[in-house]
């Protein structure tokens, strides 16, 4: 079946895990996965390194990545710029890797729009105590951070629907394998594989 | 997620081995599925029984469950009717089992179009040549018989693309393993989680 490889689009509230659980699926499957890094224009932090957590940019530059059409999706949060550049994401694809790019749900939708094919997966929690419980257990947000990102994931709750799947993120290890097989049974989509479709009935007529 | 079971269609060309994978996946997964029956007109064969490989019913019993809509698909062949009956499906979807029909493709087509959330799968061999090699190797059939499977083949192979994924069965187990993921991870679909989506949007609004 086709080799080329899947864009998956991870989204999901803050406190759902999706962090852990795309950096349990990348370390489980080293060759097959590879996570899309966004451009910035906002500072990096302390840690952060250039191509690792972002790819750091000028506004200028930015913006000339705009007018080129070099990204995927892009948004400004604060004042900086964010968004995921084509080149990369393209190039892994065809190379086999699955891509995932973690972004939110504006951007997510946007991708989808472009790419049909785009695999729309978001991650929740088993329930919303649960996620009150989980960032409350992190004990380094202020309650005043926690109820604007509850606030926050109140609004996001009523994108779940455009999504193509959800995922339960309860047991972790459980997620990443149905986060994998989700991915992997879309290589065997009709629509991902006209190619070998088209060349098995070409066989056939010619028997 | 969902505990209501999931309808999987399955169609393929004649060799390509849905039979003895409908039974691995039945036998590993005794709960989990369930497989339709179904009903026709046409006169068991020795060693057929009522209720097993079909329901046998006379053309006045089948003509009214046309007219009661009992029935999901029909269609007529050689004379006599072939249909899959409703009750037997929605029940078994009730009771949290899916559902597996194993029909041609016209019908598959109806069945998508009155239940759009039906998963369509095409089993194919890896290649033409080796769908030959299966219909010979039977060594059960004529010559001519497996021309017109073949030829049957090539006017099958037409539709491929209107079903959701193409299933190449080259190593059964790994076939059996990918037919099993590919509907498990259905039941993650937004689409038919809507009732879970809405209980948590409700409970994010009122923490």
């Amino acid at each position: 079946m086709t080799k080329k490889g899947i864009l998956a689009v991870v989204s999901g509230f803050s406190g759902a895990g999706k962090g852990t659980l795309m950096k349990e699926l990348l370390q489980a499957h080293k060759d097959q996965y590879a996570l899309s890094v966004s451009a910035t224009t906002r500072q990096p932090r302390a840690g952060e390194e250039h191509g690792r957590e972002y790819f750091f940019v000028t506004k200028e530059e930015f913006e000339q990545m705009i007018r080129e059409d070099a990204l995927i999706e892009y948004a400004c949060y604060v004042g900086n710029y964010y968004g995921t550049p084509k080149s990369y994401v393209l190039e892994q694809m065809e190379a086999g890797r699955d891509v995932i790019l973690e972004i939110e749900i504006q951007g997510a939708l946007k991708v989808k729009e472009r790419f049909p094919d785009t695999l729309l997966l978001f991650v929740t929690p088993p329930s919303a105590a649960e996620l009150e419980n989980r960032l409350k257990g992190r004990g380094t947000e202020s309650s005043q951070v926690i109820r604007s990102r509850l606030k926050r994931a109140v609004e996001e709750s009523e994108f779940m629907e455009k999504y193509d799947y959800i995922l339960i993120n309860d047991d972790l290890h459980a997620c990443v394998r149905e986060m994998h097989e989700l991915i992997q049974v879309q290589h065997l989509r009709a629509g991902s594989n006209k190619e070998w479709i088209e060349k098995i009935k070409e066989e056939l007529r010619s028997l």
